[in-house]
This record gives C-alpha cells, sequence and structure tokens, in this order.
C-alpha cells in the first residue's frame, strides 16, 4: 500500500510543471506548486499516507460537500433539493448565465458556486460565525480532527477578491431564487473555503462517506446513510467541474476537487482517498494530484464505474 | 399644434388599461396608472403640453443619456467606448449573460443597465454624492429646470430592492471591465434614477439633444454638437429597452424611456418631444406614451426614418 | 456632388488594406479588395457616380431588403411579423442560438439570415425559381434595371457551401418556426443572394425606398409607403449586421450591406446613396464603403439622426 | 431474483400513468404505454426477465453506445476524443446552442444527438448502408443476438421528421467540427436509432459492457476492457441526458436511455439490468423503467456509487 502511495505520487510529480497554483486569491498564489501528497483512509480508519504530507492547503470547493451534507442533515432532501438541481453543469464552476438563460432559475447542482453559496442560505443560523462553525464543526467531524481551523488570512483574502461570487449571490436573490442577506452568507462561504487542512484529514473525510456516514477513525455517524449516497453520487457526476467527465473516464469513483489543490475521493465500502497538490491544470483541479489518482485507481483497484 | 397633443393624448389613454405600472421598485408601484401627458419644445425653447401635465415621474432609465452625455464630455469619446460598446442589445435591460458568454466581456451598448453603471464608474468622483450631483447638475442643464430634484423616497426604494444591479456591478468589476467601489457607484446610479421631473422637463431635455446640445430655453451649450449626436444615434438603436426595433417602425425618432413612465424624444433640428405615462408595457416603456408619440410623429410629421 | 463623391472614395480607399473580401463563399474570394465606388441617386431620379463604378458585386444580404418588401407586399405586414420580429441582434447574422435560447423560438429581425429564409418561406411560391424570380423581379422594378441577373457561378458556390444557412433552415422548422421545404427555400435564397448589380443599381434601389416606395427613375411605385417606412426603419436598427449601432453614430441614415461589399443607403425624401467595396471588415461590412458613406454624411449633410 | 424483477416491474408499473410515449417521431407514437419488463443478465450469461418480456423496442439513443464503443475500437481513445467531449452536458440531448456559444466548436460528449452523429463522421465508411451495418453488427455482438434488425418504418418515420439532427449535421459542418455527406451521415443515424430489440437484449448488452467487453452469452470480447470501461464512466456522467444527476442519486450504477423507452444498466463485474417501457418522463426517460431499476438498485445492492 505504501509503495503504491510512493510510487503514485512520483509519477503525479512529473506533470506538476504543466500546472500551476490559483491566482485568483492572491493568498493561493502563495502555494507551493512543487508540493503533492497522497493518503489512504480504510474502513478501518487506518490511514497511511506519501510525498509531501506535512503540506496544509485550504479545502475551497470541497467544503461544499460538508456544507451540502449538513444541510441535507437539517433541512432535509426535499427542501434542499427544491431550491438546487441535481445535475452537472457543462459550465465553468463560477458561471452566471445559465440561471439567468433558463427557467427555474436556480443552481444547476450544490457544487458549483451558486449552488453552494445557496444550500448556505439554507442553514437556520442568522449569524455568519455561527453558520461557518457548523460547517467547520461538520468537517472536524467528517475528518475526526477537532483541530480544523479556518485560515483568516486566506478567508480575508477570499473577501477581498470575490466580486463574483458577490454577483452570483445577488443574481440568485434578484431571481427570488435565494432569500437572505447575502454578505452575511458571503462571509461564512469565504471561510468555509478557508477552512485548512491536510491530505490525511482529506482522506479520513473520503472515508467517512465512503463509510455510509460513518467516520471510520472515531466511530461516529456523522451523515445518515442517505446523505452520504447523496454526496457520493454528487461527487461522481459533479465534483471535478467541468472536468467531472475525464476524471471519471480516468479515475472512475466519485471525488471532489478545491481550488487550494485537494481532491477528496471516496471508493465506496473501501476507503477514503485523498491528494494535495496546489498546482491546478486548467480547470482548477490538481495536475498532479488527478494523475496520482489514476494511478492509484488502477494500481489498487479502486475504480467503480 | 395643441389640438394635435391632445388628440394623441386621448389617444394614448384608451390603451392605458392594458398597461401597468412599474412594481419591482415598491416606490415606483404607488404611480397613477390613468395618468398621460405629452409636451412638445420647439427649437425656439417654447414648450406646449396636454393632458395630466402636472403629472411627476422619476426619469429612471432616462438619466442614462444625462450620465453618458457627461462622461462623453469629461472622458472623451474614446476613452468611454473602448469600456462600453455601441450596438444594440436582444436582451432585457437588466441582463447579464451576454456579459459571460462573448469576449470582450463588456456591456453591449451605454444604455442598458450594465453599460450605465460602468459609465458612471468612468467619472472622475470618487465621493457618490460628488457624482450624483455632477449627473443632477447635467440634466438640470438640459432641462433648463434649476429645481430638478432627487426623490430620496424613490432612491431608496431602489437602493432596497436593486439585487440585479448590485449582481451586475460586481460582475463587472469580476471580469475586469470596471474599477472602484460597486456600492458607491450604486448608490450615485440609484439616486440618478431617481430624480424627478415633468413632461415638460423631458420635452426641453430632448431639444436640447435636437439642437446640437444647446438649450433652445436657456441658449446655454450643454454638449459639444458630436456629443449631442452620439446621444441620438444611441436613443434611436437602443432606446427603448428591447422595444427599440418596433418603435423605430412605430415612430421613427430618437428617444429614451424610463420605468417611471417618461419618454423623452428628439427630433434633430426639430424638437423635443416627450410623453410621462406610468402605466407600461411587456418591455417596460411607457404603453400610452408610446402610441401618442406615434399619433404624433404622423400627424406633426416627425418621423425621421 | 461630383467632387463630394470622388473625395469620399479617395478617403475610403485609403483604408481597403485593413480589410479582407468574404472568403467563405469561394466565388467571393475573387472579387477585387482594391475595388471602390459610390453614387448618388436623387428624388428625380438623377444619379451620378465616382471611383469603380463599373465594379459588379453580387447583392448578398441586401437581396433581404427586397424579398422582405415582397414579403410585405403580398402576405401583408400583421402575418410577416407574426412570423419573425423587428427588434436588432446583437449576435452575428447567422447565429443559431438565440432560437433555441429563448422562446418565442423565432427569427430577432427579418434582416439576419434566419429571419430572411423564414421571409422566403412565406412567398406564395411552391417552386424555388419562381419564388426567386419574384425576388428578382422586385429588386429589378427597385433599381429600374431589367438587366439584373442572377451570377449562376457565386449561386453555385453559396450552395455548396452554405451549411449554416441549411442549420438555419432545418433548425426553423424543428422549431415548427418554419413551414416547406428547406431546400427549396435555400434555393431561391442562395440564387437571390447572388443577384449581380453595380453601385448605381444600388443607389437607385436606396432612391426607391427614400422616395416612399417610388422608383424615382421609372415613376413605378414599387413599394406602398408604409412597406418603404417599415424597410428604412429596419435597416436603421438592423442593416449593418452587429455594426448597426457603428453605423448610426457614424453615418447616420438607414442602410443595408451585404458580404459582396454593397451597402444601399437610403435618406428619406432625399436620395439613395450607395458603394461597392469588396474588402470587407470584421462584422462583414465593406470597410471602405462605410468611411465613404461617413464622409459623405458629413460633406453632404445626409445625417437623419 | 425473479421475485425482485417481478415486484420491481409492479412497483415500475404504479407510476406510467405519469409519462406519456414519445410522439415527436410518429411511429414511436403507437408504442404501448403501459408496457414495462425489466431484464437482468448476469457475468455467467444467465438472463432472467419480467414482466412484459414479449415488448420490442427500438434502441434510439442506446444505440449512440455501440457507435461510440465501434469508433473507439476502429479510430482509437485519442482521435475520437479529439472530436467530441466527455463531460456532461446541463443541455436537452438535441440542444444546438453550446455549439455556437463557446469554443471549442465541438459536441459536449458523445451521448448527446450532435456529438453521437459526429462519432458516426469519424467512421471509415462512405456508404450508409455499411456504416449502419458495421453498427449494427456491434449491436449483434453485444446482445448475441443475431437477429437484431432495422425497425424500417420507424426508420423512415424519423427520417421524415428528424429535422433537428440536420440543423445540428450542418451546424457540425458549418463550424469544421465534422467532415463528410450530412445526409449520408444521417441515413445511417436514423437508421442504427431503429434497430429493435427486447429487454433481454439490453440487459446481454449491457453485460458485456460490465464484463470487460466480453459478452458473457458468447463468449466473444466484443470490445476491449479499456473501451468496455470508458464507454461505463460517460453512461455514468451523461447516459440519462438531463436527468444522468438524479440518476445517479436514484440508481447509482452506469446506464444510457433510448426514447423508445428502454434503459440498458451495466454494473461493473456484476451484471446487465435493462427495462423497456415506453411511457416516459419529461426528459425522454422510461419513466416506469427507472423507478424499476432504482428499486432493483436496493433490492439487488446493485449501486456502485
Amino acid at each position: 500500500m505504501e509503495g503504491a502511495l510512493r510510487e503514485a505520487v512520483e509519477l503525479g510529480r512529473s506533470i506538476l510543471g504543466q500546472g500551476a497554483v490559483a491566482t485568483y486569491i492572491p493568498e493561493l498564489a502563495k502555494a507551493d506548486p512543487s508540493a503533492l501528497a497522497a493518503a489512504y483512509c480504510g474502513m478501518d480508519g487506518k490511514t497511511i499516507s506519501a510525498g509531501d504530507e506535512g503540506t496544509k492547503i485550504t479545502v475551497q470547493s470541497i467544503s461544499k460537500v460538508a456544507s451540502l451534507g449538513l444541510a441535507l442533515n437539517i433541512c432535509g432532501e426535499e427542501t434542499v433539493f427544491s431550491k438546487v438541481g441535481v445535475e452537472p453543469s457543462a459550465d465553468p464552476f463560477n458561471s452566471i448565465m445559465r440561471l439567468e438563460m433558463r427557467a427555474p432559475h436556480r443552481p444547476q447542482n450544490p457544487l458549483i458556486n451558486s449552488g453552494a453559496i445557496l444550500v448556505l442560505s439554507l442553514l437556520p443560523f442568522s449569524d455568519s460565525t455561527e453558520r461557518l462553525e457548523a460547517v467547520l464543526d461538520t468537517m472536524r467531524r467528517m475528518s475526526g480532527n477537532e483541530g480544523l481551523r479556518v485560515n483568516e488570512a486566506v478567508a480575508a483574502s477570499e473577501k477581498d477578491t470575490s466580486d463574483r461570487n458577490r454577483s452570483l449571490g445577488y443574481f440568485l436573490r434578484s431571481v427570488e431564487a435565494m432569500d437572505g442577506d447575502v454578505e452575511n452568507i458571503l462571509d461564512s462561504y469565504f471561510r468555509q473555503c478557508a477552512i485548512e487542512c491536510s491530505v490525511e484529514d482529506l482522506a479520513a473525510m473520503g472515508a467517512t462517506l465512503a463509510c455510509g456516514g460513518v467516520n471510520p477513525l472515531t466511530g461516529e455517524q456523522v451523515f445518515p446513510e442517505r446523505t452520504a449516497l447523496i454526496l457520493r453520487a454528487l461527487m461522481m457526476t459533479c465534483g471535478l467541474y467541468d472536468g467531472s467527465g475525464d476524471f471519471a473516464v480516468r479515475v472512475g469513483f466519485p471525488a471532489k476537487s478545491g481550488v487550494g489543490g485537494g481532491i477528496m475521493g471516496s471508493v465506496p465500502a473501501r476507503a477514503g482517498v485523498a491528494v494535495v497538490g496546489p498546482a491546478l491544470d486548467k480547470r482548477g483541479n490538481s495536475i498532479g494530484g488527478v494523475r496520482t489518482l489514476e494511478m492509484l485507481s488502477e494500481s489498487l483497484s479502486l475504480r467503480v464505474l
């Protein structure tokens, strides 16, 4: 197992030079493009890692899985999916035009930015910090790591620059797809994106989803089995932005990526498998990470499709 | 002349029941849908009116002509049109999707909302009140009415509800089409839309444009002739939202409408012709007003096309 | 007058090098990019020309004005505009996406390709040659030139290559915007686009529209006044593809361009003014021709806006 | 097993009344909306069925999987995916607008109509019957049923009415995404869609894909393992039109649907599972069939996500 991880990371490293770190959030531009690590967390909670496993990244879009799981837990499936679709989007993650173009004017799925912002608005919190704490708590329970925290420098950096997310938030309100105070909701959103974690945290989170919602490290049922199933299904069809179809061919199991360079994979009833590697491909996915997962999928026979 | 105006207003009145006042800005919903008035201001500055000529409306989108004229005066044609196009848009006035869909990601023209917001951002004012005062001053000089002022109740009403304009503003910044503080710019925008005027004020403003930029009441050169010409040309192709083509067929001279129910027409070297009538058609143009102008265009031979 | 024409053509010539002849129709690629001519036809039918006035071009999109006029004559305004809109389109002339994107799924106006194909389908002819003859006859009467004929080499060249127009035709049928045999209709369309004429023919055609539908050379009432008015209005807002707004600012009178390099202008109650010059700008309009008309508009005070 | 199939079909029957048979192809409108059947084909080739298992349907879009597999076999992965993408589309299966809207102007994936037409154009056949025979042969080998044949009445019916597919074909050629004779390619396409089969045939086809390309009834390696994997991955993300995400949540294994009412499912290394039921939901998927598969997925633990 360790050998497989090491070998896969080495293969991933060989193409890091073709990627680049995200620059639209200034703090992310400081990440180390040469870092790469992988981790595997089995159903017994045992976690193995390889590569630059000390690397910390911010979860960015991976947090959308946690906040959606929380919303499904609190509000129920029916309420959530009356407000946001479950279909893949062919557009970039921050696209707005489909919201105007086609009725119903609601986000295509909860894993694009507009959908994730809307999901946050459904949570029954009026205080942005309470809302953030609920998502952070969910992520701590998914990872079994009580020490997860927001990187406030990154959070501030997102807040300063994220005009596109503001545009999405106000648009959603203008078409009555969303209620609530946009700035307040975005404040939680920017901070949940900036939650910092390691590759082992991500592997544990993926393992929790793989294990029907039960964290294999702590034994806690973080999500009901149905919620875990929905999250895995959405990760399979929409988890890697407009590279989801390519990932299904190359890797073949549910996963969610973030522009911080993390990818959280979940092989049902088998394992959580994760990578971190801040150098991104053109679609915003960790370029070395996808390559690493592709090799692991083959060498460890993780493919489910 | 008076007879022609009276007769045209009576014809316009006959279809008021098919329209409705704008409701998306709460204060506008209080307007009287049965009001209708028309005015004609010749090149000698003499103004004649008919109908409910005491009716006051807020200028709304008609203000976009004044702020564009001001920006052309201050920044020059080249600068302004490097940032915003001059082509008609087939989309509704508050549409966002073309900004994302097609490069260059800039507003199609200065008379749709995104374009008007961008034009405001070009003015060299950092204080929203100074910026508003400059536009208000321009409109006072166009109308020759020093008493023009902002209806603050309407301005506040716009500010509370205008999520779509916020979305446009933040989108423009996210694609680097616009610089500046969005809230600050929108503050001026909401207030310039809420400038209150009468049908005679609008006729005088149209006459100023018809007269090569010279206000025929005061003799002041408000705009250079080239600016007046540009404004008239844009009004001709883009002045009535996605009803501009229909207006060109039915009425046939440059005009600009607003959802307050005003239409400011400008017959080059001939007259300013205006109507106010808060009952709107589906595209947001004064339903009785367009009918009135259609008849006046015929009875007074005002068509230029 | 002759001096003004000569001077304007000389100015136009100076920028011919920035344009290029249309290449998507192989036969058009053979046109001479250095040719440029202008003509003026007054309300007395007297025509003056300058430059390479012997140059023959194919009318291409200019024919859309003739076929629309014919359809208005035969089918009536109400029928025609129940099937096709009158609003400018922000899309290229051969765009299809708006037909799918927005209900009603009908062409935005009769001067884009989809609209012109649809207009042809409304004519009561089942034989493509009869249909073509009717349009050709209209154009002969507009120009007063019985010798106008189809350039069959260009017509064949269009037919071989015009996949986009086929796509438009079949799409219109698939959304039930159009009835009839697509290939049969396109056969007329390709041939009407290939009608050959000179700059003097175009000036006479523009003069007929300027003169309320009466050909000033022959005295024949080709169109009722209302039809001439509608055609002029549509030319003003939609006549130069997605360069119509720019043309309104720079030139300021109704005109229709074609990718053969012709532009037919119509100054109401004043003159037909035309240019031919096969070198095109990026939007498909004669680059030297627009410049020539811009200068003529100023030197002869032809602007109506 | 038989009990599970019977029970699932009964559940599926209960909602048939909410669906309707496809009507846009006249011959399909004759299908029996009350028919419903299911079949399961294990890795041993043993097939069990339940419900109206004698029902014959035409495969319609399910044929896209066979023709794509054939193209991958003949042309190779690299060539095929240089011409067509692998990403899910948020648009209806017959949508054209994205082809124009976004570069590269190529189909989003091979399972929407434009993609399937393009894939056919890549096959090295100039004769439409030869091309069709190659696809039919592939489907016979996938199903192990030498008796599969085209329903010529349905094929003719498609040909008469499929203006949209013609529009797609000509559009693809106009943007140089596709070469070849559109009518010739469409002739094969219409006929491959009209290949007739039973629910057991579909289950066997799904089993072939599940079994790494080896038909478990005949033992023939129809596709290399890599091709089978690619087909399953695309079915997972794009197999049920714009209902693919919903299907991933509710059913959770790779499948491809057709408007004839068939769905061919493929559970890797486990089974082919299929349904036929001509009553469709709004997205064009068998309404009772999806419900049946949802229940089977649960009762037989077939979910892979």
